[in-house]
């Protein structure tokens, strides 16, 4: 069977099996979700000599200790896995919720039910772990799942989703609603993302590269984030505490992460208050800092900040600082230059805070909180398969409820149109 | 300037104007809205002398006087657009609508709030007045728009955007906000659809080569139906009269529009009883039927049904007929051969209807009602831009909602991340 045509049927089984998952009880999904994290529990050892092959082909092939960090399939990771899967048991089922019911004047009740999309295609690089989370997403959310995971992964993937099938063999869920395209060739990506007959979803995680692969060569509509490129304003009503503590922690708390922040606008008339003190913070930290001509007037030992440095998304310790002269040009300034994804604003004054609210279009917009929080798990989603920055369907942290649509219900007593 | 060149500068001027419609109050929009309705009024004269010239070179290409009806702008299809603008302007405005909020343990309270798309392209065919109704929409909605008809209908249709660009100048609405592009070359369309970094979404309204077109060339996500084979199935439990009725009335009210009725799905319990009643309506209003073997077992004249009959949209007095053994058969005929648009059963059984509504995952799932109530209007949503059966962000009837997505809005108290 060639590539092509080995994609063709996993995805046809996953599309017949889609029926069948759309429709299994809640009960059932959390049986097979528990009983998927007992098998990656119980394989634990197999799990880790399948990684270990992955984890020699790293080595031999000079990947960076972070890349070999992200593969290893330790026992916590394993055991983050199976906790991950029973979390997902835990949060409510979001299919067959009637969002809202109206009836018409006619005496139709109509209504919204939300459902799943049907088949999910998920395409991600390095991390193993991603094979299980995204699975009992997919599942819960009654969808079925093809995975394609990076080739440097393979043999931890394929291994993964042998506990997945096995769980759901054991629980009466079609298996084909959990796969793994087994082949590292790079022609099963192409070959799935003109699958639209088959596959309703894409959803790639990865860099910006993966991303951009993605879009371009799909048929199938395709939920993505470029990049996060996040903004913390510093307005001229800031309270100093707030904004050094928030502009410290959006940078510093994690700083390879797409919400951590990239940009430090700060607002002229507190400029010359606000800059010294986060200046000693970030020093102390270890943070490069880069600023526009106004701020190198006042933090004299700082680089000067390049035209790239307001679109970079640095992922590390370096921060772009630019004082503006309102908030007006901060807002301009986002819309230029951000990614859509999630910027805050510091300030007491209750209108600029409403309007800063209103205005700015980011799928997460903030007041007085660090950017770190635009996340599934710390906006109480309960779970997140993925930020959104497309303006389509789902827009910022997706959970459970972004793997579902709604369909609209209709009771009726006999009705028909005059 | 190239057809591609000059796509793109319209394509950027409307992301330009679409960051100020997303901003403008809804007593500006409503105002602009009314005054498009007075401009097509006052301006009705030169209206009709510009669908002259369409109307003379579609005589002379040898249109179907079904296309010349499409395409003529007579006084009181211009009283129609007029009057649409003003009902979408008494419609509430979705945007700025908080659609939930909550609070997290660490007091971040966190809300959804609506907000435009941005740029909407809708590419349509022959009906000019589709120009100012899917401009209404979009400009209530918040977003800017670039329409984009058929060759046969341009010199209606600039004719018509000079009126909507005349009332935006009056009412201080962006001009950008509203653009047809002026060209005939199909050229235009294909640059449009590569527009992705300016345009947010594509709506296509006319034929399935129309739709398939555009999703085959689009890098923007597009939102289409392809047809809609919507069926009846008259259940063992069925109330006869409703049954006779709405089966007629969803085949021959409107047969032409896509929520009419395709297939009649009709259990074997029922059929002896049923099919002679429906067979003596539908010959008085001149319906062919094709019948499945069983069918013309009991209505012994009718055409056989080849296999391609149970897809076919015939938009016509046409009807298939199939007998099934229970409502499993009548549900696997709809996932096998059905358009996701619109399906009904006809049952006083609350077990049969239930389970009807919650297996079928069709846009519009109906008990005891006509099909040709899914409609925008009928659903009580105040308009509709389209009918979706992508999955994806929309499903089913469009309103103004379908136009806007939700952002996360978090109110914060100086809380950074641990």
């Amino acid at each position: 069977m060639s590539t092509a045509e080995l994609v063709k049927k996993i995805a046809r089984e996953a599309r017949a099996a889609s029926r069948l998952v759309a429709r299994l009880s809640t009960d059932i999904k959390n049986k097979a979700l528990h009983a998927m994290a007992d098998e990656l529990l119980k394989r634990a050892n197999t799990l880790k000599k399948e990684n270990q092959k992955d984890l020699e082909a790293a080595e031999k092939n000079g990947l960076s200790k972070a890349m070999i960090d992200r593969l290893t399939l330790s026992d916590k990771v394993i055991k983050g896995m199976a906790d991950g899967l029973r979390e997902v048991a835990a949060l409510p089922d979001p299919i067959g919720e009637v969002t809202s019911m109206w009836k018409r004047p006619n005496g139709l009740k109509i209504g919204r039910m939300r459902i799943p999309l049907g088949v999910i295609g998920i395409i991600y690089e390095s991390r193993p772990n991603v094979t299980a989370d995204a699975a009992g997403l997919c599942l819960k959310s009654g969808n079925a799942v093809i995975l394609r995971g990076g080739s440097e992964a393979i043999h931890s993937n394929r291994a993964i989703a042998e506990c997945l099938s096995a769980a759901c063999a054991l629980t009466g869920v079609p298996e084909a609603a959990v796969q793994v395209i087994p082949t590292v060739e790079r022609e099963a990506v192409l070959a799935m993302l003109k699958l639209e007959e088959y596959i309703d979803l894409i959803i790639p995680r990865g860099g910006e590269g993966l991303i951009r692969f993605t879009v371009e060569n799909s048929k199938i509509p395709v939920i993505k984030h470029y990049k996060g490129v996040c903004h913390v304003f510093v307005d001229k009503a800031a309270d100093m505490d707030k904004a050094v503590n928030i502009a410290f922690n959006a940078k510093v708390q994690r700083p390879g992460v797409c919400n951590a922040m990239e940009t430090l606008l700060v607002h002229e008339g507190v400029a010359k208050e606000f800059l010294p003190l986060i200046h000693g913070r970030y020093k102390e930290a270890g943070v490069e800092m880069r600023g526009c001509e106004a701020t190198r007037k006042i933090l004299r030992d700082i680089t000067a900040a390049k035209e790239e440095d307001w679109g970079a998304e640095y992922l590390d310790l370096i921060i772009a600082i630019k004082i503006v002269k309102d908030m007006d040009e901060a807002i301009e300034h986002i819309e230029n230059y951000g990614s859509l994804h999630t910027e805050s604003i510091i300030t007491e004054n209750y209108t600029n805070a409403q309007r800063f609210i209103d205005t700015v279009n980011s799928s997460s917009v903030m007041v007085n909180a660090s950017t770190r929080f635009s996340d599934g798990h710390q906006f109480g989603l309960g779970a997140e398969i993925g930020i959104s920055t497309t303006k389509i369907h789902a827009y910022g942290p997706m959970g459970l409820e972004g793997l579902t649509t709604q369909k609209f219900i209709v009771y009726g007593d006999g009705q028909v149109r005059e």
